[in-house]
């Protein structure tokens, strides 16, 4: 597996939705995580930079806990997208996620340096609302495991 | 309520672990988040900026799972130092906690400019592992509640 992920859903939202801290194209000092199938799964590919530790060694759970948000939002975007028949790289605009919960378990440390994998199986459990369980590794170890539910976007969310 | 908060626990934390890019002072990029008691219940002021959304004018889930992680961790080592007759600003090595789970319910989008506040009650399920119930509040207006399990820090885990 490289780091690099071709058809990232991110990659398709509209400019207006694409700010995220933590997956947003558009900005500049954000994460930049960018969420693709793999099969009937999900995959975030990740590698934190030296400043996004807790001690040093180790990397800051609250990045893991963003990861795991944004990677949800992203499954969810993505699943619903299928749905509709579309993939990323059709053209098609995808719909976009909000997140409803965000739950996070820390199974052990996670090293600093290591290439991290966040891993999601979706449900649907109401058509605007999708529940996606989240695995996050550490090279090959499993560091945190979350579940997140997304709804759709409500259309005022944007509207200032 | 100022935005300035006097004795704040992650000011006393000793140097190898004052570097969390949540909550760590010596991070220069981080949140810098500082939490403090507030008679009871601890406090964590923080304004996100502008580049801390998640859509335009939105703040970013992400920030606040990060700001209720780590206003858990400093709320529990509050607590511990507390019951060890300790007090920020007495001098005293806190102890340092880790999060075991991290669980946030967003209930409203939070607005970008609003100074938030988290807010914590802290419970003793053992010795060593600590419930922290967080709200978060934008200006006046409850955005998202939180529960965070810290344990203490084991010994080997800034050991490299």
């Amino acid at each position: 597996m490289t780091l690099h992920t071709v058809h990232a859903i991110q990659d398709e939202y509209p400019d207006d939705f694409a700010w995220c801290f933590g997956c947003g194209r558009l900005n500049e000092d954000g994460y930049h995580f960018r969420t693709a199938w793999q099969g009937e799964q999900t995959v975030t590919l990740y590698k934190p930079s030296e400043k996004h530790i807790a001690i040093p060694g180790f990397v800051y759970g609250g990045l893991i806990a963003s990861l795991i948000d944004c990677h949800g939002t992203g499954s969810a975007a993505l699943a619903l997208h299928r749905k509709n028949g579309h993939e990323p790289g059709s053209g098609e605009e995808p719909p976009r996620f909000v997140t409803a919960s965000l739950n996070v378990n820390f199974l052990a440390p996670t090293p600093q340096g290591a290439l991290l994998k966040a891993i999601g199986k979706i449900e649907e459990i109401h058509p605007k609302k999708w529940k996606v369980v989240v695995e996050v590794f550490a090279d090959e170890t499993l560091c945190a495991t979350g579940e997140v539910v997304g709804v759709v976007m409500p259309a005022a969310f944007g509207k200032k």
